[in-house]
């Protein structure tokens, strides 16, 4: 019985959408002050990238850490039918109903969150999620990898 | 006296607006058909690249054809200050006071009017400008060279 | 009745293909000289990238020169459904009919006949067909426009 | 004596190459319904990209960690040589006679062994190897770190 | 007797070399108002992206415009040997002995009658030649058709 | 009390620099050797990317680890004001009064202590620098997280 080696594999998708920085536990200037023109009550826009990072054991008869049709798959009903064509503040319940600022290291926490429950509810391990990627734009990228200020997560 | 050569030159901006596409002229069921996901009425938004290019001849004392510093002051009045953070369907007179769908067809369009106003405002020859080109994601680009269907423009 | 802009639309896709470049106009030699590793029988392949370029006036009451999504329906049909996943030599009529090279010029000449018909056959007007990009690698790329050495095509 | 700083250089490479995911292992059927348009028989292929991440301490006299000179040596010597414009299930012995599945999982264990073997045959230290990360197209991307699953490898 | 397909193929190549943006027209206070940082003495650098467009009919044996083998020596002879890891300003003869502003206007008129010249030196139709296109940042780009103020050039 | 998400978010910059690959403990000869054309003494140059990436907390409130603004002053201060449009090993007193070779590796070094000091002087929390990644060219690529080949540095 041989060893399997360990392989990372990512997606890349993308989505794009509308949104505005203002946090409900800022009064409007410090909103204006530390939000600048991300605060602009119209809202403004991204196209966002999402790299979605699976780690686990390549399985020897198929050559796969997870078939990529099952992972796009996930993808979609977790991240892309949520974000994509959509605005962030209005019409996702993870951010509107808990007033959470949509800056893009929370985009990568939903993210994360989201598809580990997916992953689950389709019946996959959900330790295979090993980290989530978000660039905002060419310029600015966030990375959560499920670890927490007093340990690592899930 | 000996002959210039002309050269095409071009600048890449970047800019970040929400829209949605609806057009008045349509029934909303209509609007829904065409547009689909992209008459979403919370909006949604994308991260534009934008490419202007001048095309002139290259002075023989600078080597340049224009100083990149002036292009770049004039991209920024003319394009980056009403459309980059902002909601193009909303706060951009020229799409909304005129009922103009949002399209990056129609983008770049504006772009091209708005900046050979500029250069001329700011004292430059308008027939620099040869052609305007909109990015709308990685997919779709846009390209306006001041054609109308009727003969060639301005 | 106001003139309306002509606007270029680029769309981008990709496909991945095997081949083999060999010309049966030429002897083993000759083809091991000219496309040298290219000419390896047991073939090597590409991420090709493709774009397809449309000229046209834009819609006074939908800002669009064609429906992207129509546009994406006539490139499936046209190119990615015979050449995506596949090895362009063996599976191609266009190529392997003919004992044509399977070069990338040939390559965007396929593509723009191609889509050419399928544009009418969909009733759409051909002639809103202006070029054809084809991407072979990051540093090799073909244009056609229906071009010919007599004269200017289509 | 002072410590020197540790840093990780990554070279990267392209190649391109026809490859059939085909597995001896599983029925006709299942080779379809698991790699779909992946198990067309007549093959597809890739411009492949390969990264290659060496791990080691900068030498203070020259200020690298590797001469670039020697790891392009080493990587054109490793993999280049065998998978370049090559079919890779016909060709590459570590596939054929071992009835691997060429998934990009695989390509990247196969370059991370060959690279290893390399820099050892040519009397550098295969600790330096870290990371081979391989792009089978724009967005799905392998990892290999030389972990396996009961334990971090090489 | 057929028609031949007229295709445009363009090969990228890199180079990385110093420069200095100053006049000898100009006075030291000039230069420095009109090129600002770029005029800096000790000169600053770039990574230069060259693109060289051929505009020829399709070889109906070879399936090529040209041979990519060919073009590539080409460029090498012409552009490459001269400006890759040099001093623009200092080493290169065109530049230093006419006391021409390195600019990237410039740059791309040099590489224009070099591969030309390189061209018709190799026994290759020199009329092959169409666009080139230098790229000076990610940001900023030239073209050069060989068009002079007074006409249409070569 | 709850968890706060950690997250890593990256900025991207780049700047233009000339540089000479040329080391004090080496004789012309091993120079030569060992760097061949980077070690042309006229210079060459590059536009290097760079890449910081902080490791922190989600701030509750903001929802942000540090803000952008920030960052983009820290690293202006840190690197940018100091290597681009320059000479590196002119200009730069880390590498100049050292006698450092400007080896990409060596920059990468350099961006992280300055970073880390400027972070301090600016009143932020050194320890959310987590690595510098700086590319050469599109093909090279180094990374410094801090370590030193006796431990973990800073």
């Amino acid at each position: 019985m041989s060893k399997q080696p360990i392989v990372y594999m990512t997606r890349r998708e993308t989505f794009s959408s509308a949104h505005r920085l203002h946090s409900f536990e800022l009064s409007d200037a410090e909103n204006q002050r530390i939000f600048a023109k991300c605060n602009n009550p119209h809202s403004h826009g991204h196209n966002y990238v999402l790299y979605v990072t699976l780690r686990g054991a390549v399985n020897a008869a198929t050559g796969m850490v997870m078939n990529l049709v099952d992972l796009k798959r996930v993808i979609q009903a977790a991240v892309l039918q949520h974000l994509d064509h959509r605005n962030i503040d209005v019409e996702v319940a993870w951010f509107r109903d808990h007033q959470r600022v949509s800056t893009t290291e929370n985009v990568a926490v939903f993210a994360w969150e989201s598809i580990a429950s997916e992953l689950a509810a389709q019946g996959f391990d959900q330790s295979l999620l090993h980290e989530i990627r978000v660039d905002e734009t060419e310029n600015n990228s966030f990375v959560f990898r499920g670890e927490t200020d007093v340990g690592i997560g899930h």
